[in-house]
């Protein structure tokens, strides 16, 4: 309903002060022209008024051409009454609304971890939607448990177990909005000022970001190509947990072999420390065989945090945590007061997604489909750069790094690259010690198309020669 | 794809580690009879073994009776090969999936702020969801600003200047997951340790507990029948925020008068500090004119927190905080670090049901209901009651307060009251200067039917009828 003020404390009548706003909200346009007013009855009573004094109002703006109206159809806002030149405050009907970000030029964006978007399953998955939001039970549209819906659990247990070899009981999991969410709680959960967390070097910045801000000191482990350097535990520490990306590293793309996980698991229990085990892409692996989730080897000691931002979108903000379950009634405590819970009707959603079949037939297909893109990455790159080039870390994933024989990316190079319409990332951006990696590019593909890879290195060759030049 | 774990630093033959683990998770009841086995090709691909290892796995369970199959037509675990006595991990099919809490005896629970679960807009809000996921640009689908959608973020404006006299700007709105993640992103953002608070007392525990987990020391002032007693504010004091629900304080209901507003906005621009203003409810105002928003009034020190939880439903998890210009930066960047943004399709599911008009009849619906629903409890108390009890802060939102003449809610007598299948809320739960309001209780009709809330007055008089004897 339409807001005024109304004050009795003042000497204006009742009536004017009803004209007098109406008449300035017309002015600034936050009432704009065919605009229905309520009826004087409605209105009247909402403002606590008696009705004549509604009438009396719209007879007043009606005479000075504010609003027109006619017996019984109603009173509506007279076109041609707006005079605030702030375009910005006007009615802006929600279908014509264009989000200018969307439209900008086209840029060929490297950026990595963006799945598909135009692959999308919208079909099955707003079928799906709507038929949760009718079929529930009434109860599903109040307040929930912080832990989130059990039939999600229960489905997502399961597919775990058997898809990557998580041992887990549904009391286990705590369903999170996303990944950074989980991550922010386990925060809360393990963190005091001053912690120690061991962590890879490099590793994704904004995870450093919740670690740090939250109190934790970081210590950083050197990374090769299988992984975290586990030789290089410190043996003089007390740290609170060790942060791991085994399944596809991050930034570098490594996969912990199974010597390296023994290890780590032996220095956590010898420390009594956590593992917190990040596996945000592994369904998308297109060679070797599965190695055993940190998890499933351990599952008292890891935490595991997973996503279905890679998956299915980041837009659906889905994630979860698997946790020991020493651990679970002081999460589920912390996510409640964080916000309660993850909203319940996508939950249902992606419980029947899952339930049904369709996620592992749509991550199949997703699979294929960015093998493919994978290989013209590196076939436009060998093509490209020849041997100047060496490739790795994609044995999964939607990204890969490509390492430069000769060139560093320093940020000055990259803002040059960049006029160039492309955008790419240095692993730099990802290291705490720097300097190790400034000849290395992450390349993200799951969202680009084979035109547009192809398109993309040609112009990051075209970019380095001239950079090369100048 | 199924997940097993192969070795090859082990001795035992490739085969009989798939074999042998196909088996175990059969017995285990992990692959269950009648589910389809991957396709030899595909699995030994998954893998990364040869076709023959898989198909001798395959053709041994089959000789033991583990799987079934044919020619062509695939391979399938055999039913009655399931051993483990867990039933809990079986699959459940997500059809079949009883949420026993939802199930529970009839008991009647007068818990506060829970709409009418049953009247969700299911047909409107199922459609639109669907037609957002099918309709939206493929961008819909990626990552997204912290702040939320451009489109929530006009439409909301633009609905909030027009029905609650809020003055903002698109750029000033940050939408939450839920009031209480706006409640834990103020906290993040005002509060260091040791910081002061002021707010009423009472005030909902839980607020209590973000707000002091943060770090904060609260100081509380008393509420009367017109809300926070403004004449107490401490001069002594450099608070950090006052929190305050001026349009229907929480629990007691009272409505804040324009003066005490008046009063709170200079204090807070002599002591330079900021106001949080938490409006929950007032959507469901039944008698009685608006009031500006504090918002309104001094839209540079107030921060406003707004919810959809109430007039919508609390399962979608949508609030919003609406900032001073000088806090939107910092805010923004707390929410992407802590979840990055709000679901994307929901927003705009709810930029459309605002945009189209139905919020507003929805609301308008909802109001006539809980009206009538209100006149029922008042009607049931005080036939059940007559003059031993006095009924306030029920001119808005979903709940009252009845103040019972020589009765006491100890913690006892509520355990006595349980027994009588329902569950009623004492005010005490929210003070923090104990012992004040032991005699009243805070009755939520929002989701009870006429005959749900005689039933359960009548309940709570026979309870109280049995106390008082024994």
């Amino acid at each position: 309903m339409l807001w005024i003020n109304i004050d009795r404390t003042l000497k204006m009548s009742l009536k004017r002060q009803v004209y007098e706003q109406l008449r300035m909200k017309i002015l600034r346009g936050e009432l704009s022209g065919g605009e229905r007013l309520p009826s004087s009855r409605e209105f009247a009573s909402h403002l606590g008024v008696s009705r004549n004094v509604v009438i009396d109002a719209y007879e007043h703006l009606l005479a000075e051409g504010y609003v027109e109206g006619q017996q019984g159809a109603g009173t509506f806002v007279a076109e041609g009454a707006y005079l605030d030149k702030d375009l910005k405050s006007r009615h802006i009907s929600f279908l014509d609304t264009l989000d200018i970000s969307e439209n900008e030029s086209k840029i060929i964006d490297f950026r990595s971890g963006i799945p598909a978007l135009d692959k999308f399953p919208r079909q099955e998955w707003g079928k799906l939607a709507k038929r949760v939001c009718l079929e529930a039970k009434d109860a599903i549209f109040g307040y929930d448990y912080p832990e989130g819906r059990s039939e999600l659990r229960h489905v997502l247990c399961r597919y775990l177990k058997r898809t990557r070899g998580v041992l887990c009981h549904p009391d286990q999991l705590v369903i999170t909005s996303g990944a950074t969410q989980a991550l922010s709680l386990v925060a809360k959960l393990l963190l005091s000022k001053g912690d120690h967390v061991i962590m890879e070097d490099p590793i994704t910045h904004e995870i450093q970001t919740i670690f740090s801000s939250a109190g934790g000191s970081l210590y950083g482990l050197p990374v090769d190509e299988h992984g975290m350097r586990t030789d290089y535990l410190p043996h003089n520490l007390s740290p609170s947990f060790i942060f791991v990306t085994p399944s596809h590293q991050f930034p570098l793309g490594s996969i912990l072999p199974i010597q390296r996980r023994i290890e780590l698991i032996q220095y956590a229990n010898k420390t009594n420390c956590y593992i917190v085990e990040d596996d945000y892409d592994s369904e998308f692996r297109f060679q070797g065989s599965p190695i055993s989730s940190l998890q499933g080897l351990e599952p008292e000691r890891v935490i595991y945090i997973g996503t279905f931002s890679k998956i299915l979108s980041p837009a659906l903000r889905l994630g979860y945590l698997i946790l020991p379950p020493t651990l679970t009634e002081r999460c589920k405590n912390l996510k409640w007061f964080d916000d309660l819970h993850t909203p319940s009707l996508e939950q249902m959603t992606l419980a029947r997604f899952i339930d049904q079949g369709q996620l592992e037939s749509h991550i199949r297909k997703m699979r294929k489909l960015y093998q493919k893109r994978r290989e013209v990455v590196r076939k436009s790159l060998k093509k490209a750069f020849g041997e100047k080039v060496k490739i790795s870390g994609d044995s999964t994933g939607l990204h890969l790094i490509v390492e430069f024989i000769n060139f560093d990316f320093t940020e000055q190079a990259l803002t040059k690259i960049n006029n160039y319409k492309i955008k790419v990332y240095p692993v730099e951006l990802h290291t705490m010690q720097k300097g190790k990696h400034k000849n290395k590019l992450i390349l993200g593909y799951g969202n680009l198309t084979k035109e547009e890879i192809e398109e993309g290195i040609y112009r990051l060759k075209k970019a380095l020669e001239d950079n090369m030049v100048n």
